[in-house]
């Protein structure tokens, strides 16, 4: 693989962890010559300046900002994506890059198709799997995307070369890249992590609605912990990917009812070997999982 | 507080993580002069006596082994109690203490009072709150129960004398003791352990169910990790504890139907400021329990 042409510049609208850290390689490999950052929060900005994160400030989108982009990475919450497209949209230049890193692909694709739909061939929908609970410019770090993995969700009317050109960047600091349908990524991201927060939040609101709840958690240990550990998540960004990815989500709740109704019948029945051979097979395959796992 | 007079003899039911930690922090102190252990794995045993755990070693009970003990400890698995309780009947001495580390206390005192009826007074229920992922002999830790809790559920013929030796000795390891009727135990733990740990097991069963699970898991990371580390708990264990405790868990089962209900309704609506409240209350409760843990 030959390593990407060098960028002359990056745009970066949202300076945190994901959009900084892409960055930060970037630069480190000479693949871009300028990082200019766009951001709501003053402060933010100013540490990510600190910190070589980028080299120029904004607090808002004009000519000058977006029209010299070679690539426009928009790393901001699922729902303000739209806005963004059209905000950036009369100072786009012809061929620019225009990617985001949002959890949630068809939303995306939504997006750049409603608003920025003469520009569609040069917006890439793509997903980097390197969450953290550190956000912000100050989380930013080198190396992040160091055998991770980067989704990339094609719409079917990309220029192709631009498409290899996003991907190979994310080769370039790491990622290993892999390309499905908006759709695929979806259903995948509800069943592997989407779920798996709305279970968390749902199991800590019916402990919280328990009128003996709070004294009920004075005897949670190490297992509550860690199974509730993602129920601290940000609930505006949460609210936002649950609203998004709501068809699979929806999907995904009447398959955990059904899952349920089974252990009821099992427990109603008191049928013993039906639930070890229940358990036993879900640890099986939680155990396979974790033995794939890079340590 | 006075300490608890040296006891001559524990005999340990079932010789690892929790009755071997328990055995050898008492020797430390100079509580006990002998432990014995009784095990149906001989390998376990050797390595009990090997580390100093246990002073002597049975595959079975017997006259010797349960009539000169002071306390018989029986860290089985939950639905082993009763037909233990049943072998050592005819070799208990009056006023030898019985008691468990059991997970699930109704199912406890059912047992002592089915099976140990002319020795009621002497059987105390007994739940020290220091899971691990490790087991056996070889991971009895000094120490363990630092700042744990362990829980006493009176079945009301006690004796008091004996209730409080066998406080005072779960205190001499360093366990924060409480006292709680068995139902209220079980409704406690089955809110904050059992029910996280069926959710789990459920959750990772809806995945592996799914034709395109073994995909899906490719892509899971470390959200999924946490939520799902406890489904990869020891199934017969959790086969007891689920069975033992199944109307509590049956009740929770119902109550988390309707958080999911109270979701779905949520998302199909699309109430945005709904479903952020929701998350944030969640959020809310998760972030103070975890603030309010020790280090």
């Amino acid at each position: 693989m030959n390593p990407p042409a060098a960028l002359r510049q990056i745009t970066l609208i949202g300076v945190g962890l994901i959009g900084g850290s892409f960055a930060l390689d970037l630069k480190r490999l000479g693949l871009v010559e300028k990082v200019v950052g766009i951001d709501l929060s003053r402060s933010n900005l100013d540490r990510a300046l600190e910190r070589g994160v980028i080299d120029e400030a904004f607090d808002t989108v004009n000519e000058d900002n977006i029209g010299a982009a070679d690539l426009v990475l928009i790393a901001t919450p699922v729902s303000t994506l739209s806005a963004i497209c059209r905000s950036i949209a009369p100072f786009l230049k012809a061929g620019t890059l225009v990617s985001d890193v949002g959890s949630t692909k068809q939303s995306a694709l939504e997006a750049f198709r409603d608003c920025l739909p003469g520009h569609l061939p040069y917006c890439i929908a793509a997903h980097p799997i390197a969450g953290s609970d550190r956000s912000g410019a100050l989380a930013a770090q080198f190396g992040l995307y160091q055998g991770k993995k980067l989704i990339i969700t094609p719409h079917g009317r990309e220029d192709s070369d631009g498409l290899c050109r996003l991907e190979s960047l994310w080769q370039a600091v790491g990622a290993e890249t892999y390309r499905m349908s908006a759709a695929e990524h979806d259903a995948v991201f509800a069943a592997v992590s989407h779920m798996p927060h709305l279970l968390a939040f749902a199991f800590v609101h019916q402990i919280l609605d328990h009128p003996a709840g709070q004294t009920y958690l004075k005897f949670a240990a190490t297992g509550f912990r860690d199974f509730t550990r993602i129920a601290s998540s940000h609930p505006a960004i949460w609210t936002d990917i649950c609203m998004a990815n709501k068809n699979s989500l929806l999907d995904l709740i009447g398959g955990l009812h059904a899952q349920l109704g089974v252990l009821k019948d099992i427990l109603e029945t008191g049928d013993r070997p039906a639930l070890y051979r229940y358990l036993e097979e879900a640890k099986q395959t939680r155990d396979d999982w974790q033995a794939n796992q890079p340590l």
